[in-house]
């Protein structure tokens, strides 16, 4: 039961505090055999990185992925790939250790649980543990290649109009204020039969996947909660001869198993917590002061979030292929 | 990697068809010296028990649970807890193995996963066994005394005034159709320092143990969805003097922590997806034919989830009281 | 982490005490599609089962299998097999509960760790707990048929002579003592490729397998403490063309990972601890008593071992089949 | 399911290839707020580094370990601890792709699994990464304070008195020859109760640990398989007044749980694998050739395999002290 681990037999445990030396992970159960070079990961990890626009942080991390182990000649071996990031961008200074819990992050309920944190830049509970997260999935893509995931963020601030996105930023952004995004997710291509019932229900793998990434408060699939509000004979999905679906209200899983339609995924990120706004807060000795963030930050980190859903996306399907084909050859 | 289990150090493993001879579990993890019998968790068992009212499955079972381990003298003894439930009114005959795929069932893909299935109710994927979560659940709620648990329906059919109800019931049970609903599962009680970070995360693992249920499509913590509405101010839990919260946007968690503050759980169910309705739909042939459901089957499944909700929340919370108690001491 | 499971993949989870109402087990993740009933199951269980001979315990079970779940018209569906024996010839007057802590055995340390136990027959530390090893493996063996596994008595009472065992046998219950035993167990037709290096090496699978059967002290796989006394050019298994092998010191495995040569394990059983001999104990309240054993009891523990050796074997392969499957396809 | 982590609530999780850039691991589950640094690991890797006396292999290794993660000022955090040591003396060279496989090796069951490997210095295979076990190892020691662990070599080539040691190797390095060795090793101070019934048994879990240790093939608690060579009535370890014990043939465990006596665990090495006599074999196409290692090795690779042996015993017991505390509080 390791909690900085996810998944069964392709398996992730990730490591590292955002203002440590490095970040890293291993990804073990990985097939042999897979052409893999640290090009393919930085592609995915260069769409996730801080400071590259005024919405994301403009923290400067170059954020240079480096192979360890597990490749041999350009191919997988089947043994654990060990994946690090260099930190270079730390800035301590930011973080005093005495600072205010800041509301929304983890730094009351850390203190609580542990007796002790690393405060720098939220230390473990930092956004930057993602990055490891997209490094992986990019492992994972590559064994799944019949599947193509996209993610893409549908709403900011309450508004599906992405042209008025702009304007929210900016205002959110003037305001020292921040907006909370929903992000969407699709899988293409997953064949009908991967996933499980019961306790490891394909929805209840990427729930976890989903609501394990920060700031994530809500998950659904296919109609999600707007299928509360249907009939049955609305949500049910006709088929058709040669197991041709009408409709997709399910999401693409049905008893936990993938129907051959794509997966639906769709995930609520709350505003970011970091804002210029004082919010009353205590500090570990529980004296009242106001919480005001001058570390940098992104304005809605749904935003970057994006990447990293289908960083999840990928790892929830890649594992489950391999379960597959352990159970059922 | 067991797919029909649940937690980490306080484990549940289920077993059982809708219309095999009986339906069980085992929960191993579970601490030694608690008082333990069966009237306990046959009281939970009758909250959930079909047959009870118009609005839930007629079909009729006593539902009676018996310990067959784990307890000596009434006293949990800290080895496997066995439970078993005899199923009496199986009806076979209602489901005859060439029948069409119902649309938003596990049949078609239980079919193509495993090339066979146990179509008798629905076989393993019969909301049946949610009958041992709850009995679990029971066995849960006794590890964590400190915590009391409620759900409730809070939607039916997209209206919140529970008043109209019977209303809608009445005539979608008329129409051959059914509803879905929302039900909310407040847990209170629960201290600062529960969960984990990363992929722990308490969101993460309700959200796992919400999806993981029969029907459910959508799960939100706190203010959910509705949280990425807010903005960041908006959206901030302010702390006064002696770790009191003045709002609890976060629902009780926070960086994957219990911050102490009542955790707030929201599920979608789907409408029942067995309706008298025909729904276009092919056999496992490929013919197309209409299904049309004959058996006996709630006209809201949300109705009787929510005892299961409890029971999850109480796996959830126990299960991280012990690992808690483990790391930290 | 449930410490009554087994597996990976292949996954086994026990419960029930020597004189409780029943034992049973789960066996979730076998392939589905697999012809079974339980007159495979029994047939495995009768070559256990005790009351068969002066030999085994006089304990009169019948030792009736029943499938409770997870077959439909006599193949596996892929979900979890539920398999449960009735206690019959249960005696509990024969345990009291302020009997003296019987040296060897489970008492003391249960009573230490958990604060109370069930003394029935030695509760759930009771050698009957294998019968559901037996029963699994026999599932097991079903999911490997190009396996062959035998397990034999190769010595007993420190005698390798099976001609001379009756006579020790017939002296040490006539004294009211007990002897050690070893038990060689090899498994043939495994394809070379199984397992899996570092912590999850089949030796280190099969040790952890062996030494939690009751009464297993040692493990050896191939040579052996054997092995250590060789040197590196007798100990090498040379190879020829068609990876034929000159030698097998290696036991079948190499880095974890089988060789397609057979696997060859050996157990040591210590002798039965319950013995008429009086010997030297306290009791729960710390008095000195002596502890002699009255119930029903092997004079030597190992004989019925080698059938549970052949269920542990067989539970090993087939989940490392099935995790090979998964990773390498 | 990593074939790469070992332990349950304390978490071992290892990478690297012998020759590749780096090995590291990541220790999850450490109790928070344990005064930790780098110059601690260090002097346990010190007594197992390579290139520090003429029996253990001439490899120059400084092994400086450096702490990347789950340290804050001096204390740990609660989060994953990652551990990193460069690889320097990394000699591709002496390993070509085509070499002959190795008898007593991975290779041969290496490629035939994965379809590949990397064949420098044993690649994953090599005891190169048992550096990380004793590095993990170093952390657990600081979680049982309690604990007392040390291992020694017992036997060398089938000698048992040391001061013969010396020349038997001369002999074997001269001949170009290897010789096996047996260690044991002695936890004291372990209190009663650590451990678990059936497959948890704290006998299982070390054997797991022991052979999962390079070049070990043999495993023994107590007596071992001594005890199969005893009567009950020898082997009865009995108990006076205050849980003292007359003696300790089960190795300070019964029914799987530690009985407060010291935990006494002995280890069968093979002789080193490697060897400069030739051996036959064949090559990954078929052809029959000779395998003569050139590269660099230990001629008894059980002397320095104690260090690893204290390594793995100390991650058992830290993490069946979590395990305790997390079910029996």
């Amino acid at each position: 039961m390791s909690v900085n681990s996810f998944g069964h037999l392709m398996r992730l445990t990730t490591w590292g505090e955002s203002h440590g030396p490095a970040i890293g992970c291993v990804v073990d159960g990985c097939p042999p055999g897979i052409a893999l070079d640290a090009e393919h990961i930085q592609r995915f990890l260069d769409l996730r990185r801080p400071g590259t626009g005024k919405n994301v942080s403009p923290r400067q991390e170059l954020d240079q992925v480096r192979i360890l182990s597990g490749v041999y000649e350009g191919r997988t071996t089947g043994t654990p790939i060990a994946l690090m990031i260099d930190n270079f961008d730390a800035r301590s200074g930011d973080y005093p250790a005495d600072a205010p819990y800041r509301p929304g992050h983890a730094d009351y309920a850390y203190d609580a649980k542990y007796g002790l944190r690393d405060p720098r830049g939220g230390g473990r509970a930092s956004a930057r543990e993602t990055a490891m997260r997209v490094a992986a999935g990019a492992v994972a893509r590559l064994v799944i290649p019949e599947v193509t995931i996209e993610a893409r963020v549908v709403e900011i601030g309450g508004e599906q109009d992405a042209g008025r996105w702009d304007a929210l930023l900016d205002e959110a952004r003037g305001a020292g204020d921040s907006l909370g995004a929903i992000v969407e997710c699709v899988a293409s291509g997953v064949p009908v039969g991967w996933g499980a019932p019961i306790y490891a229900k394909l929805d209840a793998e990427l729930a976890a996947a989903a609501m394990g990434i920060n700031a994530v408060k809500g998950v659904e699939i296919g109609d999600g909660f707007g299928a509360a509000r249907l009939k049955g004979s609305e949500n049910a999905d006709a088929m058709r001869a040669g197991a041709r679906f009408e409709s997709n209200h399910g999401g693409g899983i049905a008893g936990g198993i993938s129907t051959g339609q794509p997966i639906v995924l769709r995930l609520a990120f709350k505003p970011t917590s970091s804002i210029r706004i004082p919010v009353p807060s205590i500090d570990a000795a529980g004296n009242e002061v106001d919480a005001v963030t001058k570390g940098r930050h992104d304005p809605c980190v749904g935003i970057r979030g994006a990447p990293v859903v289908e960083a999840m996306m990928a790892l929830v399907l890649a594992d489950h292929k391999l379960l597959h084909r352990g159970q059922c050859g």
